[in-house]
């Protein structure tokens, strides 16, 4: 049992604060929040949100480059599926919604951004347990634009390790709803680290490779596209490389991928809103093929961010 | 793509604020953050922070009774095992939590509270994605005890469904390390909610009964105690059910629990720090037994109670 401290009894007890004194450093960013908008540093939530509490809430991140939303409709799409399926109720609507991002990079100045809407369960007001009678919070902020590889990375190739954990599986969550459930992905990574590596790849439940922290990946064997089919985010970008490669004529398949498979692939790229597609040269410390960053590779990335100034696939923002 | 508001050029754009200004309720009680006590309504973390953006974070949730903190020792225990499986860092050891905890309750005055304890990943001051460089955030709260079961609940037993959905297995999160993944659970909810009981129970990988939203289930058969075993939290009332059953000479194993088994069971309660031992007198729309709370289950209840006021099991918090 716990004893209590013997000095306890000799000192005054600590002083209540009437405002928290935040000695964190913020990067620079405009949020949205409770009808203001503000600066990054003033972007919090309740400890006592079930956002925090119980990770019940629901996500999308679109990204702004040259001052451009990447395909801002289909992150809608999907913000707004997720929360339909979780039963959430925002008080705006797709257009209100759009309006805010917009408004957030415009006021942040960002050229190049991150830009995230996010909705929280809230709490009840009479702190019931019963989400039913929880306020859902809607937020949204812009930061500048971050990339899983950095420049380097992007250059020569990330080094990526494939660990034993699994990924939650769609009978607990479906992962359609993108969704904040990420400490498989960062033990995960953690493994990765252990073993020399820059990221990590994680199975899904039959032991194929599913995904990792943020991004979907690919492989390519004979000229083919394939990446993993089940249990993993059904990611803007990896919908974007299905896109690229119809438009292109290459053959892209979703597929159970083996660890097998995707040591003998001759290429390898990981896909995210987060850097978009980005080469993976070596797995598990053995190179990929040459270890070289390949040409189908080197092809949709530079299609990918030739796309980011087509009105057909970005729309400017309302800067002022 | 999204297109650009009519009125959108016609506008101001919007003013940035310089704080927050929260329209949010809060329940009384201190929290502990960055080294200050605080009211509730300043225990905010940045949405930026990895325990929310990642539920990267792990917590302990421990209460008081009757001005005694119950069991203190074995959230210590299992609070600092998450951390160190997280390989999260704080600033305090075993004594400094203990005593943060006694202050946070000291200072709420509450005689009866729930009290948690959290470390969330925080966030790189470079704004890196590497959780490595990230610095880990110990915070802590005390507010108002709350129960699973409201009086009534408690005095009929509650109403559960069983939902489909499946419990994040143990290859994706250790359930050892208490966490925030509850997606699982709040869909399970809604699900029992639909079909108008008053909380779920979700099943195992295997299709066995596992746990419920904040709580673990025993059944009773033949004056025999079994309990899920595989990938449920492995709670301190739960385990506190196993050495009342020792003291009291009744029989508890932790096994795999059947759907039929539970509805064949002649009692069934569901055990959590928010709320202790509770009756369920109801599975999906049909009595346990005779549909009335059992006599183990109200043998253990009263002997739960009764160890709060024992120094064995309980100490005195320290208020001023």
């Amino acid at each position: 049992m716990s004893q209590t401290m013997a000095t306890q009894d000799e000192r005054q007890p600590p002083v209540v604060g009437d405002r928290h004194v935040d000695p964190h450093f913020y990067p620079e960013g405009i949020a949205f929040l409770d009808g203001q908008y503000l600066p990054m540093s003033q972007a919090k939530i309740s400890v006592l949100d079930w956002g925090f509490l119980h990770s019940n809430a629901t996500y999308d991140t679109v990204h702004v480059w040259n001052g451009r939303f990447f395909r801002l409709d289909l992150h809608l799409d999907r913000f707004f599926g997720g929360l339909e399926k979780l039963r959430m109720k925002i008080p705006f609507d797709r257009d209100g919604v759009t309006e805010i991002l917009h408004n957030c990079v415009a006021l942040s100045g960002h050229r190049a951004a991150y830009v995230e809407m996010l909705c929280t369960r809230g709490a009840s007001p009479t702190f019931s347990r019963d989400p039913r009678q929880a306020v859902n919070r809607f937020m949204a902020f812009a930061v500048p634009f971050g990339s899983v590889a950095n420049a380097e990375q992007l250059q020569r190739g990330l080094h990526v390790a494939i660990s034993d954990k699994v990924r939650i599986p769609p009978a607990s969550i479906d992962p359609a709803i993108k969704n904040y459930h990420w400490l498989d992905l960062v033990r995960g990574l953690y493994d990765a680290y252990d073993r020399g590596a820059e990221t990590a790849l994680i199975l899904d439940f039959n032991g194929n490779v599913a995904e990792g922290p943020g991004f979907n990946v690919f492989c390519v064997k004979d000229g083919k596209l394939s990446t993993p089919s089940i249990g993993v985010l059904p990611g803007i970008t990896r919908r974007t490389v299905f896109d690229l490669c119809a438009e292109t004529g290459l053959a892209a398949t979703a597929t159970d991928v083996s660890i097998a498979a995707l040591r003998e692939a001759v290429e390898v790229f990981i896909t995210s809103t987060a850097g978009g597609i980005m080469p993976v040269t070596v797995i598990d410390g053995a190179p990929v093929a040459d270890g070289k960053v390949g040409p189908i590779t080197s092809r949709l990335k530079a299609l990918y961010w030739q796309k980011h100034d087509d009105p057909a696939w970005s729309s400017q923002v309302n800067y002022p």
